[in-house]
């Protein structure tokens, strides 16, 4: 930890490809590519950490191919840091679920049906065979459904899951993550903290939260959970990319976070910028010859205009989906340097309001 | 002309954006755009002269657009040499045709069926809104099943055509090409291409071949006409881009040539490579760990595996079809700077041969 404003902190995440600045976002590479996005775009854009998903890299090509590969790195070609989920989220979220049980959970592949089984030991293995700097262990993320009964027994099995993760976990150039459930109770939530940390890992996760709830419930939860965690521990929320959610989630002390937003928006025709959201396939940008967003120097903004850019994503030109999903996440990126630019300075919660205050009413469609 | 070789020729040709080493091979920016590649992409593989569809341009953003962003050299960020053809291929290709006329055509949009008609005047008009360095005349491509005596009315409409493009065009600082027809008929041919040099265009093309005849026909009839076109005009034939029908225009004396073969195929998995085309969703791939194409600096070839790249494609991520886009194009666009070493050197004939026969026996699947 390099420095501390309010319960934002400012630090440095050490992996065997390099040290990450925190705050940071990990941009979403679902199934070995960011969404249009190259090794060497992510590098121009200043990326820190990749996160990989492991379900989908099991399923195809498959953790050997990957393995035989040398690894997730050598595979994929990014050298820097990655981090790989445990597939979890997926198989819950995509995947008609067979079976749960203490055990583990069985799964038909949302590629092909076919039936796959996976245990917290085996979770692991996989992620060790892809060979991400950190890797998470295996959670349940209950249904949005669940009720209180569900939650109790959900986080102790999870719990349980955690503790064969840390065991099964054999490779030290790894780093292996907790995560902590217990949907919107507080007291699950805190018993969830309790358990986690008493396995102690190298990091500590939020999971089940921005999955629909609302937003101050989000963050009312979260903000119960990070004055516990050890300060010397990254924190890793889960799912969090739109720029107000991202800075809120630094202000509680958040070190870390992911999501598939900017990348998914910039493939619908939304633009990420200094002005609010653009939604570039509406008529005002036809003739808009003007920079995407001036003062960002990525090679979409520089090169071309909204008009243009406008044009390829209503022709859904891959070129378009490429430019804004580069653009898109050198924002969200930027948009973190800046968080730790001002929290360096002891600035962090005035220039975040101002920030949000600037962006929501600029918000123009 | 800098060297001939044979009948194969080298050249230079000079245009407001700069001069162009032939024979080239020009990407086909379909919708103003070379499908997943940037100007930036187009520049590091040395990409010559890049040719932009009328047709779709006029009807998507449409031609006021792009005059307005200060033609298609600044809306598309492309800074070098670009044609534009007369937008006559895709009027009778795509469109439901209205009505062929002494005036011109009338068609459906392919994207709205909105009713539209070209003259040349038209074609004209819009080639200069959109600024390219070389525009086309609006010519027939009459259909396959066309037999002698339309050929004979069209061939001649269209040399009127050229005539009113010519006396309508005005832009000197862009050049017109004239184009010639008459389909396999030798005679045919001959009274189109004497109907086109009397009008003096800046550059000859030949077109209404490589649209599904056999391959010796075509070349058959080639030869008939570029020993009949001035030596110190450009040669362009229209729509060819596979390696091998490169090479074989190339020794009959063509300058210019243009395809979306090469982006097309990287689409659908195939990648043309020194051992033949390989086409990348064969199982065989899936833990080839070596590049693409051993001895290519591109970026996908430097970067990444053949493993990587088939995974990619197998699933349809935007990565995957712009890097093989990027090969393919980089491929054919090293080739013809090979061919053109080749005739400097005055060994084009013998080269080509082995070339072809290399090509053609590694072809592996
Ligand atoms: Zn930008
Ligand atoms: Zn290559």
């Amino acid at each position: 930890m390099e420095a501390v404003c309010g319960a934002a902190r400012a630090g440095l995440l050490r992996t065997p490809h390099g040290a990450v600045e925190t705050p940071t976002f990990m941009p979403v590479g679902t199934k070995g590519a960011v969404k249009g996005l190259s090794p060497r775009d992510l590098a121009e854009i200043g990326a820190g950490i990749v996160l990989g998903n492991t379900y989908h890299l099991y399923l195809r090509p498959g953790a050997e191919v990957v393995r035989e590969a040398g690894g997730l790195h050598e595979f994929t070609g990014w050298s820097g840091p990655m981090l790989t989920d445990s597939g979890g989220y997926q198989v819950f979220s995509l995947a008609r679920i067979r079976r749960l049980s203490e055990e583990g959970v069985r799964f038909t592949s949302v590629y092909d049906g076919s039936v796959h089984a996976f245990t917290p030991e085996l979770a692991v293995r996989v992620q060790e065979a892809l060979g991400a700097d950190v890797a998470m262990v295996l959670d349940e993320c209950p249904p949005a459904e669940a009720d209180r009964a569900y939650h109790v027994s959900s986080l102790r099995r999870t719990a349980r899951w955690a503790a064969r993760c840390k065991k099964a976990h054999s490779r030290p150039d790894q780093a292996l993550f907790g995560i902590v459930q217990g949907g919107l109770y507080p007291d699950l939530r805190e018993e969830s903290l309790r358990r986690t940390l008493e396995l102690d890992f190298d990091g500590y996760a939020v999971g089940g939260l921005s999955v629909g709830e609302p937003r101050e419930r989000m963050l009312e939860i979260l903000s119960l959970l990070t004055p516990r965690l050890p300060e010397d521990r990254p924190r890793y929320f889960m799912g969090i990319g739109d720029p107000v959610g991202i800075l809120e989630v630094i202000a509680l002390g958040v070190d870390m976070f992911d999501c598939v937003l900017p990348t998914r928006l910039a493939r619908h025709g939304t633009a990420l910028t200094s002005e609010g959201r653009l939604n570039l396939k509406n008529a005002r940008y036809r003739r808009d010859f003007g920079p995407l967003d001036p003062g960002c120097p990525c090679e979409a903004c520089a090169g071309f205009s909204r008009a243009y850019l406008a044009h390829l994503l209503r022709e859904n030109e891959l070129l378009g989906h490429r430019l804004v999903s580069l653009h898109n996440v050198r924002f969200v990126t930027e948009l973190c340097r800046s968080a730790r630019r001002e929290i360096l300075a002891g600035t962090y919660a005035a220039w975040m309001r101002g920030w949000i205050s600037r962006y929501t009413a600029a918000r123009s469609g």
